[in-house]
């Protein structure tokens, strides 16, 4: 039986991909783990698009420094954080935590206060990035689910962003561009990082462990 | 067999939990899956520290809102990025790098350069917020790494990041803490959210399909 240490072994930033396609129920899969990703107070402050017409992703690929990976993929999944954090999204939040768990709204009342008041301490940059940074825990997951499935993916954040939110028209969406992942499979021949060995910092490095 | 899926649904973030310590292996795997993580380039721009020591536990707790679950699990896990990106660091990343795949230094020129670039072109803010971004991804693996171990975890960013950086005496480290996880076993009686249902926007919500 695989483990996440093995998916996360097996997996590595896929330069160059086959053509191949990843079929709908793998897609949806890396999607769902995408969709249950944490997030701070489990706003999910973000939208993520998921592309796979061809055009579309010739068109991100002009704004990516031309990465062959992003049309040799199948798919291109790209996270966009709010650019505003309004009241009103956190209201529907609130409507939404209410009707799932079958309370009344009153009683999230607290819940509420907190997160507006956090949100209204900070400037609409900073909450931008903030939103930013949360996408990172579903790029991750996404990253995870991708190697479950024996589907390759490359985390990107090598792209214009304002160009890409051209392309995906997401200024008119209120949304940003973070990061992206192509996700496919790997053209061992072409790809040299097929077969490298996976760079890490040594515990001894990464850690400090206070006993 | 229990899939990422799975784990993700059965992971939450913990408010209370039961005093039972995590074993080593348990905390050695998450650790492991948390070094193993991506991140942009490779670099991992950041340090993680893990706290068992108990009277370290309740100093932070000090600076985190008094949370319980801080010295109720048994080990806290500070994320915490690098507060500048040196041309040092950097170097000896690709020092690392030729060692681990056994290649020329000189063979990474084109890398490391790209990489001084990118660093350079931004601010010793701009690179703080670029490596904190980079520590989701680690706290996201870790959140799965723990709930794959049947350990409970609280992803945390509610705390006073300069006290808690004072509390670990990270600016004499040149770090600043980002967020934490604490790990340990939930306490279904106090928790309220033990029993909670998920709340996640739905598929309509969280996704824009360009076919």
């Amino acid at each position: 039986m695989k483990t996440l240490l093995n998916h996360l072994n097996w997996r590595y930033a896929t330069k160059r991909m086959n053509g191949e396609k990843v079929p709908q129920d793998k897609l949806d899969y890396i999607l769902e783990a995408i969709r249950l990703s944490a997030s701070s107070v489990g706003l999910q402050p973000y939208t993520v698009l998921v592309i796979e017409n061809e055009e579309v992703r010739k068109e991100i690929q002009k704004v990516a420094y031309n990465q062959p990976q992003i049309v040799e993929g199948s798919h291109v999944i790209v996270f966009a954080a709010w650019e505003k954090i309004t009241e009103e999204q956190i209201d529907a939040y609130m409507q939404h935590t209410a009707a799932v768990r079958n309370v009344p709204l009153e009683s999230l009342e607290g819940f509420r206060n907190s997160i507006l008041g956090s949100v209204k301490s900070r400037t609409d940059e900073q909450n931008f990035e903030w939103a930013a940074r949360q996408t990172y825990i579903a790029l991750g997951t996404g990253l995870i689910a991708a190697a479950e499935q024996g589907v390759d993916a490359t985390p990107m954040e090598g792209f214009d962003p304002k160009g890409l939110d051209e392309v995906l028209q997401l200024k008119e969406k209120g949304l940003r561009s973070v990061s992206m992942m192509t996700i496919g499979y790997r053209n061992k021949a072409e790809d040299f990082l097929a077969t490298a060995r996976k760079v890490r910092r040594s515990k001894e490095e990464l850690f400090i462990t206070i006993k």
